[in-house]
């Protein structure tokens, strides 16, 4: 296991470069946990008829839902309903408690891209989205770590499904910002060097199906893109 | 760190003896994730106004939450109600997907006990109980992993707030059994060794206070001791 640098033709290494396919892209970061927010954009929030939250709305996944660039991804059996959600990711630099907004990028190593796949038979009928949102590789991330000053406060977040748009839009319409998130979460609990932070989904959701190929794209950040299978 | 036989009045390493206030104890495992389970005794569900659920219901509590025998919990600032919540807990010990109930038992290490400290004020307003449940130090696990086989079918489980006894009851009044707990949350999430499951809490939940000791006693396994803070 190396950390080279991501070119869009190669990935470089020790002086080398590698072609991407010479080389297994694997997720960008080991977290203990991954803080999910919910309903961060005022357009997906309308589409799921909920109202806008006066705090950010939180939930988990656990190490076990961290899928990689290229892998594919098995969908729980069985369900009707299994969605994408393009998001961006807050990727932890450090042990962090209690960090306030002034303070909160200094506790980022970076951004990358996530894809919080949602298996909505469950988390429509759970009080807690475990079935829903945490199940193995129910969290594709990377391809890589970026460094914030490349994304653009109106970075473009995209998501393609065999190459057609589903979602397109930008983390401008955050409602509550990465230093927000980063403040309100640490209020509760012991942020990780490599935890990451996903920070809710903008409208547009719509169903995988098995074969899908699945492009998360964070402008200055890159594209991850992973497979679903359903056996 | 070392592993060794916990005895009453000592604790038993290497061919030494040791007593028990010349040594930490230590959270018994690294769990990657805590599986939490809700209501799994009937009268709790009573108490709680809910109507008994047709499958487990889920939540999770991640690794910033273990704290371990002795430790004091600092409850989240600025809470009315953070009430205790005895419990057994699953320790597993080996990593597993899929697994039947038949097979349940082989995957398991061992038992332990388990406090799932909650903060009312937020998990009653919250739709995932992060703030209410995932929270730093919010489940107290230990002392040891006990054999199974030392646990007795209709074992107590009992919890005492500075020697007040506030909930006793038995695991024989579990909706769902320790295999039906594995088989179903191993449908959707692989388990990691050191991983731990906690089995829900019988009636007679109630409030902590700064300076509470808390014992966290089930039969065949031991007692957990930790204290409470409010900063």
């Amino acid at each position: 296991m190396r950390q080279g640098e991501y070119h869009d033709d190669h990935v470089a290494f020790g002086g080398r470069e590698y072609a991407l396919d010479e080389v297994d892209v694997l997720p960008p970061c080991d977290p203990t946990k991954i803080v999910c927010v919910g309903l961060n954009y005022e357009r997906h929030a309308e589409e799921e008829g909920m109202d806008l939250p006066e705090r950010p709305l939180l939930f988990l996944k656990p190490p076990n839902a961290v899928a990689g660039h290229g892998d594919t991804v098995t969908l729980p059996s069985g369900k009707e309903t299994v969605e994408h959600e393009v998001e961006l990711g807050i990727v932890i630099g450090e042990q962090c408690r209690n960090v306030s907004e002034a303070d909160a990028m200094d506790v980022v190593a970076g951004y990358t891209c996530a894809d919080d796949i949602s298996n909505r038979d469950d988390q429509r009928v759970e009080q807690n989205w475990i079935r829903g949102k945490a199940f193995d590789g129910a969290c594709p991330i990377g391809p890589v770590v970026a460094d914030p000053e490349h994304v653009p406060e109106d970075a473009a977040v995209k998501l393609r499904v065999n190459g057609e748009t589903r979602q397109d839009s930008s983390i401008s319409e955050f409602i509550f910002s990465v230093p927000e998130l980063i403040a309100e979460i640490t209020r509760y609990m012991t942020l990780e060097e490599g935890d990451v932070i996903i920070t809710g989904t903008p409208a547009g959701v719509g169903p995988l199906a098995d074969g899908d190929h699945v492009e998360v794209e964070v402008e200055g950040v890159g594209t991850l893109e992973h497979d679903v299978t359903s056996v």
